[in-house]
């Protein structure tokens, strides 16, 4: 593209600090580095770790200005030195769990998806290679990075292992839900739990990710996929997408099974609340864990997602419930913050 | 033999209260019923939970009279109706979590150990048959039964499902050890983080069921096995049985692995203090469970066990630390109070 090489002026939804609203304005975007890559953002959504950090709620999160999200698709506009699985105009999608696929953790098959050097990292703002931005605002400030990814922005510059390349039929929309909410969920099903045919599954709280697990547990023939949240409209869209029973934890006390099982603690946590659990209540069989990014490692499984997507076998219509041009993101955030939508998918041309 | 069907009465150290001493007297003990089995214990030795339910310390183990004791071996003197694999002569173990082979939790291969008819029940006093004892005392007055199996005394009935029968050939005294805590530490390793060779793991708390899972970590190939005890002298044992490091954690933080790991549980644990931990701590891929009984299916796998340690492949000695006629059991709980014996071993005839 003419554009490869040379500094990329573009919009981008910029946080100058802790709840205040984001300003969609121009910024510079640096070309992309060695083993980067720059990509021309199509669509954009926000997740709760967006609002978490948008709210600075701990430290770590309040460095500013910063361009947050990290969940969106588009196409490479161009690669740094040394990039050879993506070229110009191929479709990706973001992951803000990278893949560098050359430590031990990458290269160990099943221990774990988390990568020793593009994990999930709140106190990391800038690039891996130079610890520099590859954002400036119109005052030639350097905009902060934001897990790996930051993609409230028409351009971005990211590791190239943080990007999955997906089929060139996809419908990029939709693909957008796998940065992160759907996959996260999803995969908690597939991958953490491995959920069996005829399986049992409670899943406790039904936005974006629980909703996720229930068509993870769905996909893989759960006979019973307990729903269970305090707010009982979450009744209807959870049976929209396949719960079989639905609980109101207000109503009636939430039965949990002895002898075995498995539960799995989603997602970031930024509350100082501490979990405090009796060593007596692992004794029955239960077990106790985390998942992240629902264990799948991205660039490795995430095509195979998207294929299964793509067939009609993993349904994603149900998880986005408005769209919204990228300049009204204030009011995408309103909408979750709200608990109104699910994914509010921006889009950016 | 002579005494099938009769009443039998021999020796048993009697629990009156908590903390008391017990009471060496002569008992009278039933004829077993339907698949139950009599058995005349040789060798029985004394574990932490035995200290636990002697103090009394929870409200469910206040029962009297009482015979503890659920570490034991011994030979089949009767068996009840419909006991087909076992039968008079025979070399047995006692276990407390039993194997009925029956219902659901038995039939699953590999989900649970725990047996939904013979279960560690500290609420559970009496035979499962008919909720009746099958000791009395010189008044005629019932004695409660304890963890499936009561073993301080030179006869006890109980289900056959909480006995295994072990090769004729076994020394039985090392075999006591199988009962409960050599296959707690050992299986936690074997079956529950299925150690792999060339791993590495650390054990906290070096008594008999820690050093027992350094037994198991060194049989599988461990290439570290970090012993960690606040007492400096549970060093030396540990080296002898296979800790490549030592670590006082009032002298150094222990640091602890992130991506992958597995921390577990053993053990019952009657204290009210909960176990605090952050969802954060969780999400770097740690993960928190327990353990039964090594997560052994008594009957089923316990025969492998021995076996193993009549090879030499399990190495048994390093436990029994001290020797001691029946009649001074009050001086083996000493021992253990006093945190100077690992296993000392009661000799019954």
């Amino acid at each position: 593209m003419a554009s490869k090489g040379k500094v990329i002026s573009c919009r981008a939804a910029v946080a100058y600090g802790p709840g205040q609203p984001l300003v969609v304005e121009q910024v510079q975007v640096d070309p992309p580095q060695k083993m980067e890559v720059r990509i021309k953002i199509l669509f954009t959504s926000i997740c709760h770790t967006d609002l978490s950090a948008w709210k600075g709620e701990s430290e770590a999160q309040r460095a500013y200005p910063r361009i947050l999200g990290h969940e969106a698709s588009g196409v490479v506009e161009s690669v740094g030195e040394g990039v050879i699985d993506m070229k110009e105009g191929d479709q990706v999608v973001a992951i803000f769990n990278g893949e560098c696929g050359e430590r031990i953790y990458c290269k160990s098959s099943k221990k774990t998806n988390l990568c020793g050097k593009f994990r999930v990292n709140p106190f990391k703002s800038v690039m891996e290679s130079d610890g520099k931005c590859r954002f400036r605002n119109k005052d030639g400030i350097p905009i902060y990075h934001f897990l790996n990814t930051s993609t409230f922005t028409e351009y971005t510059v990211v590791d190239s292992a943080c990007l999955v390349k997906i089929d060139s039929h996809a419908s990029l929309d939709k693909m957008t839900l796998l940065s992160c909410g759907v996959s996260t969920g999803l995969g908690a099903a597939w991958n953490t739990a491995d959920v069996q045919t005829g399986e049992t599954v409670a899943v406790f709280g039904l936005g974006a990710v629980g909703l996720a697990v229930v068509e993870g547990a769905r996909t893989r023939g759960a006979s019973k996929i307990i729903g269970v949240d305090i707010n009982p409209e979450k009744r209807i869209k959870g049976e929209a997408i396949g719960i079989t029973d639905f609980i109101n934890p207000k109503e009636i006390d939430v039965p949990v099974h002895e002898g075995w099982g498995m539960a799995i603690v989603l997602g970031i946590h930024p509350t100082p609340k501490l979990l405090s659990l009796h060593p007596m209540e692992l004794f029955d069989g239960r077990r106790i864990v985390a998942s992240v990014f629902g264990d799948f490692k991205g660039k490795s499984q995430l095509p195979f997602l998207a294929e299964q997507c793509m067939a009609g076998v993993v349904k994603l219509d149900e998880f986005i419930t408005h769209r919204l041009p990228f300049e009204k993101i204030n009011e995408a955030f309103q909408l979750l913050l709200d608990g109104k939508s699910l994914r509010c998918l921006l889009h950016l041309s």
